[in-house]
């Protein structure tokens, strides 16, 4: 029987990334702490603060795909307009929550007071849960299979060390890689060659440039460890009889 | 009489990306580049290399922007399908196109001669154009209204390079900061102030944490250079008034 495999979308919410103000660091990190969690990321996109552009990205991954994360768009201005926008998508109505008041009362307490635009960050679309958010306050947002984090890298890191271990997974992949130096265009033949020997592997090749010499890393990927493992000897050893030492954990 | 606005979408194709192993460059690069041309990025995609994602990904977006860029998957081994795919999505046929060909024989003249896989490099969407690459022989592909660029960001910076002047766009967004050493939750109704007397602007909140103190740069856009000065000053008066010192150009 093939294991069930869980996936996930990610939603990145801002004018700064598309306008290429700002360097998306989102992507990387979920990514990673997905895959730790037997998840696979497998579609990003990114839409501007516009109503529109972001139920209709949330509603078409939201049902493709196991879990959708959001990042960004959950702050006290009137650019935020993320839990507005996946309220609707949801086809539910927007509350303050409680728990979230209770928080941000705290918080402020000695920053000057709880005021309109911080009280916006305690709404949240009816019927969600929190994520706590250890660093400055505002929680994060959980209801159905959509989990809306922020956009602050940092913070987002926080809310995510919360959930670790709180969604259902399967197996994660596992991955190693082979370095050689050798152009990846010499050894394409190679590359499909060891991939079709070892069932369940995945070779990914990847590049470089260093020291004025060309190299290449490649990356192989399973759920088993055993496949992982002889797919990586046998491609060093393909390496190796062509003539180029390779590396395995890479260069 | 609104000018005609100019939009278009990237759709970055690579499990590297999803997996969390490469951390992407080409998003804001090629965002950048875009706004210079009179061009909004108005929405990414990052799918994994699986043809039926990156057709289905490429054809809703070209259909909905003016135009489509794509990055990865155009290398020589046999992960690299984009070729394929999108001339799938575009409903015609794969082939070596003569001038890439005479490219790569004469860029690989002195590294070895062209193989199988370098080969592929020269393969195109019928009815496509080539888009040069200064750095490294194999070229970016034209079709239509679809531009296939490189992985690489620093051939894909080149390719852009060769593009520069040669599509048609409109306005481009001007945009200018305001910085304040204040948190963005004490101001919000300011900022909404400011954005409505302003037709024309978008101001976005991008607060910061430095020197153990919290502050904030705003970033109004606009296509007026007029409109764009009008709101910073308004911007930086109100907050001024407001006993928070502003910084025109940011901080």
């Amino acid at each position: 029987m093939t294991p069930r495999i869980w996936t996930a979308a990610l939603l990145v919410i801002g004018d700064e990334i598309l306008s290429g103000r700002t360097q998306d660091k989102n992507v990387t990190q979920i990514a990673s702490w997905l895959n730790v969690q037997g998840i696979r990321l497998r579609e990003v996109r990114v839409v501007a603060d516009v109503e529109e552009d972001i139920i209709f990205a949330a509603n078409a991954l939201r049902a493709r795909y196991d879990y959708l994360f959001t990042t960004g768009g959950i702050g006290p201005t009137h650019d935020d307009i993320t839990v507005d926008a996946l309220a609707k998508a949801l086809g539910v109505s927007v509350v303050v929550h409680p728990d979230a008041r209770a928080v941000l009362e705290k918080y402020y307490e000695t920053r000057g007071g709880l005021n309109e635009g911080r009280l916006r960050m305690a709404r949240v679309p009816e019927g969600a849960e929190l994520i706590p958010n250890r660093y400055s306050g505002a929680p994060g947002i959980r209801i159905g299979n959509v989990l809306i984090m922020a956009g602050v890298p940092q913070i987002t890191a926080g809310m995510l060390d919360a959930l670790t271990g709180t969604l259902e997974g399967g197996e994660p992949v596992l991955s190693t890689q082979v370095g050689c130096w050798v152009a990846e265009s010499e050894i394409a033949a190679l590359l499909i060659n060891a991939e079709r020997a070892h069932e369940g592997s995945q070779i990914g090749s990847y590049p470089f440039f260093r020291e004025g010499r060309v190299g290449c890393n490649f990356v192989i990927r399973s759920t088993s460890q055993q496949v992982l493992d002889a797919c990586a000897a046998d491609l060093a050893a393909a390496l190796e009889a062509g003539g180029w030492p390779a590396v395995l954990g890479g260069i």
